[in-house]
């Protein structure tokens, strides 16, 4: 173990300035030295999908060049294999490369909803899920620390968009914070302990989250139990007192001579408790501690191995969307020629623009991939039939692919969203490929009928359109530098697709349920889909989709079965546990992965709740005619939703659907679960209405016991108590000639205790 | 002219107890007297389409018998006429109607906005459109006052909902309450000038409205220049002191004994300022004297003609929504037989349930009318075919139905709403017919290929289902108590259809904007949809519908053309008007009524705007072949959005579309009319961003003089000015090793002035 800070010690030591100036940071990527005391600058680099580390400071906003370093596939990628090992396994490889460049802390994991299909860095984020994405980037979390470094789970909270993304108030309320915004962030934090957790730039419901005092104390440290730091995202930093009452550790990067001499004046003036102060140092101190041990170590990294570890996870990442007449994997017999159509092929797209763009250090090409990987007795076609950077017809371009895939064995077309279009600091303004791709697409299906696309692109795009065209579709995201590699194996059998949508294809953007508020006005957001974002809007409005959540074929078919819930426990003990059991088998002729996906739903509630909600999943590797019985268990909170009334998590007694299948609308199985658990309902009182007091047992009884003869009237009366059951007693009571009197009411409340 | 009270001198004679009484009332549906100053107490009533006034204390909650009045057809059918003048007239004889039986003010119209297909209260509400909602209303409001009857405009506001409506929290956001919810209030108050104004019994962003001074202070009083009285609904006072701390002068029913005694000692303790108790009393006494005359007189009314004109209003009030092949008006040839099917045809749904049901001074049934207007030549079979009261299905009656159609000359099925699914106190939780009906026209459409199918529903319901059953739909809303007699006229022709939708007919509920947030959770229903509601929801999302906001058929045709729009006068100088021309021509060979609709649409805004809103209309009747020209003007309002950033009404320069036509989703022409108005960017300062800088002039001068190398190399990188470019100035000056610091962006915000 290296030495670590004395921390109490130093804090003794450490004059105001230089406590200040610790909150701070000293550089784009550094934290404050301060020499005189021991205390070594650390630094932090970009990076959820791929080191960014800028080693000297290239330019003044932190976007130019970085060490070479492998890029794996961006998180919508790595989200749709469902495979919380391979986050884990990435996480590592991510932790020794930051180790080896001497960087303490990773930025990432990115872990914000996809509010919307047009958020321009829903690249970089996981899921329209938050169940989904908490498992996975815990996974991912733990795999990076493991290696001694520290990850930054980011942004917190409601970043859901670029627009404006530096001013913008989003407007949400607290179910739909709790519900569907917070929770990858509880689980992390509560499972994986992550160093840091970086603040959000914008607003949420009017403060900035730099300066959110319930987000950043309240929720996360009091509530979750975080013990790291909190660091702002680059640049959000407005007030940096206000940000440090808040529970704001660390600014970056530094506004020197602004934000440190603010805090020095206010300690001096008593408006900033030095006790603050201190907590935000000694956090930064924490923090350096935990980094010195990695630090003090030289770290080689295989960058043949990282590769093979992107390439698999670039196989792990792709989705299979279509496969008519099992057209994939192809076959190309001696002799045969395969045409491969598109620029992307050759001119790959496989990471986003912004912070999280990377060096790689190599680049596998899809056509050099596939021209190796069919083998000499193949002849491949190569036709770019696009220009890459424009969204115009080339003709030329047109009729050389055409040529190609006329009369060739195989057609594969590469298309993919333009890298100007996917990038943090905007969003996008539609989901269409563009027009020259389409066309394309269009006249190669004219001259062949068994066209398989290929796509590039890090946010989903509309497919309804096209889809018609395609005898295949295989969605490869954003995949990293060995994204052609993989593509290659996948077309070619050599590996077989087994991702599944992280988020749902719509058939139009109008179908979102964000569609109407995003990206809001001038300085405002509203949420006003509320908790049904991604699946829960479509599905709650039963519309039709391209394809569902947690959908994604294979080369094999699988038979999910045999579907039990078995509840233990209870709520009343704390104890809760529903086993769900079911049976997978592989009932095809090659070896693959299915992932079984469980959902809850809760047909009966006092609150509107989704349809059903993705709560458990396991991916399961399965030789052909192989079975395997999988268990997954479900707590009380996978059953509850935020209970604004209550203010508090809560489990409404009744029958719960549990369904078990392979995406979220191919249910092989829905079992109903009975629960248990204490009343919700609020205590009766003067505000509770007629309906409700009759609802309750005792509260009938003393309604009953008090009624006069009108009363009595009214209450047999179907039409008219339907109507003024409504009102509240209080109303009632007030009401003159109404049966009972304020001081009769008064002593019906008596009477309930 | 009667005597008038003398009110200054009376408010100086009224003890502090008397004060209080008077702001309470004295029973359910009387001001309190005070006997020994000569104050007499006034009555209201109930009844936006017909009076329903209760001249005994009947029952506890005022829901029971009335007098008899004339039932007009509620506003759901109403509003479907587009008919300025026939609301105006219809409100002339309520008024003459409540002058007969000395009711001092009649509570109505309900102007509030159909956010939701499912509200129980649709049926008496006019439209999903502000803009058609208060222009109607005026002339309702103008009609009644004329007869020296006072309206009570309700219920303001955003109550939109029964579900939980004593309590629950309508979370809506300014633009929302400005563009949408409180235009119709609006325009009442500032073109006629209603007597009183009656506040929901909902919060409004957590304000109960009975006590929201923002609502009836600071906008109705102060902004809109409202100088009459503010009742509460019956029974929506909670705290009486806060309630008049914020405006609300009369509370209803008195809670007395404790209301009044609150008012008493919050006066006495201080907490109180007698001034606005004085205030409220004012009010109520100038209530009581603009009562006067009218009270002083006798009125009598003829029961015939209120009759005659509730047909009429029934006439224009009928949408007819689809004639194929003309199947209307029935031709019945002496011999033949005409089946008239459904128990409403005997058993007629005319109105709905709760505050404004109405006791009919007659009732018309449409088995009768229609027998009595075919002649005697024609046979007339009837069949009840389902029950009322009952979704069950009656195989007895269903045969009847069946046996009735087969072979008939013409068939016509009378569906609608039962009367349990409409009333105020509930929402309804699907919008499609009863089984048993679907069943029947199910069941006579297999036997006959002509169906007409007439509706009776206050609320829209779902056609998509089955409309493809019937040749004709004749939407007739609940019609009032001559709906009979104006069906029978509209199918034989003797009157012709002339309504046109006031709300969209949409293929699903699932459809409407409303749907994930309606009616909410316990407490709160957040108006997620913002501003986009009905058509604007519809148009925005680009949903199909059945039948588009504004549709409606006739027996003739109608031709729009030659439309132009005209600019004159400016935004600078307040004059700004622009005229619409449009010719319209009756191209068939009945006479009939077009309705010519002008929309505004901003295609370019820095806000979200709808597609198209209704600004204007005008109807038009028109001989065979006869034409007019019509002219409609725009004035500045109806091109404005409320701006959040500046507290106010905002036009935007540029283009906007003018697009007339006889629906929204049938326009003639769209014309383009390009405005001009000061700049409404916010100036430029610290937050913000460097685009923001560019975009201006002077800034971008002043960005341009100061850079450095640096920077100019940042301005000059298309990629990273893109994204860089969203950052405030005030962040990139923080920014360490930017090209400017905070001194020079203050020393550049100095040189902006």
């Amino acid at each position: 173990m290296t030495a670590q800070l004395d921390i109490d010690n130093l804090i003794g030591q450490l004059t105001l300035e230089e406590k200040a100036a610790l909150t701070i940071g000293s550089d784009f990527w550094h934290t404050a030295p301060i020499d005189r005391l021991g205390i070594p600058a650390i630094m932090v680099s970009d990076g959820p999908h791929g080191l960014r580390a800028q080693l000297d400071e290239a330019d003044h906003v932190g976007l130019a060049g970085s060490v070479p370093a492998t890029c794996f596939p961006t998180a919508s990628g790595l989200a749709s294999s469902w495979n919380v090992d391979l986050f884990r396994t990435v996480g590592e490889a991510l932790g020794r490369e930051s180790r080896k460049w001497h960087v303490a802390v990773l930025l990432g994991p990115g872990v914000n909803m996809k509010r919307s299909p047009l958020c321009g860095r829903n690249f970089e984020y996981l899921s329209e899920d938050p169940q989904l994405a908490g498992i996975l980037a815990t996974a991912m979390v733990h795999g990076v620390q493991s290696q001694g470094v520290g990850t930054s789970v980011k942004h917190y909270a409601a970043n859901n968009q670029e627009e404006d993304r530096l001013r913008v108030s989003a407007e949400v309320d607290p179910r739909t914070l709790r519900e569907i915004y917070l929770p990858a962030f509880e689980r992390i934090v509560k499972e994986a302990n992550p160093w840091t957790v970086m603040c959000a730039y914008n607003k949420v419901n009017g403060t900035y989250a730099s300066e959110h005092h319930w987000l950043l104390t309240e929720v996360l440290r009091d509530e979750w139990g975080f013990d790291g730091l909190v660091v702002s995202d680059w640049g959000a930093v407005h007030d940096r007192v206000a940000a440090l009452k808040a529970g704001l550790d660390l600014e970056m990067p530094p506004h020197r001579g602004v934000s440190d001499a603010a805090v020095v004046a206010a300690v001096q003036d008593g408006s900033l408790s030095e006790d603050v102060l201190d907590q935000g140092v000694r956090r930064v101190l924490r923090l350096v501690n935990a980094a010195l041990p990695a630090l003090a170590e030289e770290t080689d990294v295989s960058n043949e191995e990282h590769h093979a570890l992107a390439r698999r996870a670039a196989h792990e990442s792709a989705v299979l969307l279509k496969n008519e007449g099992g057209v994939l994997p192809l076959r190309l017999p001696s002799g045969s020629r395969l045409a491969v159509i598109g620029e992307f092929a050759r001119t790959p797209r496989y990471q986003g623009a912004g912070s999280s763009q990377v060096t790689p250090t190599r680049l596998d090409l899809a056509v050099d991939e596939l021209t190796a990987g069919v083998g000499s007795e193949v002849e491949v076609t190569f036709a770019a039939g696009f220009g890459v950077g424009t969204t115009e017809n080339d003709q030329q371009l047109l009729a050389e692919a055409v040529q190609a895939a006329d009369g060739a064995d195989a057609v594969v077309v590469f298309l993919g969203l333009p890298a100007a279009e996917e990038s943090e600091g905007f969003d996008r303004t539609h989901m269409d490929l563009p027009t020259n791709q389409l066309n394309l697409l269009n006249a190669v299906a004219d001259v062949h009928d068994r066209v398989v696309v290929v796509l590039a692109n890090g946010s989903t795009v509309r497919m309804a359109t096209w889809e018609g065209r395609a005898k295949a579709i295989l969605e490869c995201w954003l995949s990293g530098q060995a994204a052609g590699g993989a593509a290659a194996d996948l077309l070619l059998g050599v590996a077989n697709p087994s991702g599944k949508l992280a988020e749902t294809i719509p058939l139009r953007l109008q179908d979102n349920s964000s569609f109407l508020n995003f990206p809001g006005d001038p300085g405002v957001v509203r949420y006003g889909e509320g908790i049904f974002i991604g699946y829960r809007g479509y599905d709650k409005a039963n519309q039709e989709v391209s394809y569902p959540f947690g959908f994604g074929l294979s080369y094999t078919t699988f038979d999910i079965g045999g579907v039990t819930a078995q509840v233990a426990g209870a709520v009343e003990t704390g104890d809760l546990a529903v086993t769900v059991t079911a049976s997978v088998t592989n009932t095809g002729s090659v070896a693959g992965q299915e992932v079984v996906q469980v959902y809850v739903g809760d047909p009966q509630s006092s609150v509107a709740r989704p349809v059903r909600e993705l709560k458990a999943f396991t991916k399961v590797a399965l030789e052909p005619g192989e079975s395997r019985q999988v268990e997954l268990t479900l707590v009380e909170r996978d059953f509850a939703f935020w209970s604004e009334l209550h203010g508090r998590w809560a489990l409404e007694a009744g029958e719960f659907e549990v369904a078990v299948g392979s995406s979220s609308r191919q249910l092989a199985a829905k079992v109903p679960v009975q629960l248990e658990a204490p009343r919700l309902a609020a205590p009766l009182g003067p505000m509770s209405t007629l309906h409700e007091w009759l609802a309750d047992p005792r509260g009938r009884e003393l309604v009953m016991a008090g009624a006069d003869a009108a009363t009595n009237h009214l209450l047999a009366d179907e039409e008219l108590i339907k109507v003024v059951g409504t009102m509240p007693m209080a109303t009632l009571a007030a009401f003159p000639g109404m049966g009972f009197s304020d001081a009769q009411l008064e002593q019906m409340i008596q009477q309930l205790d």
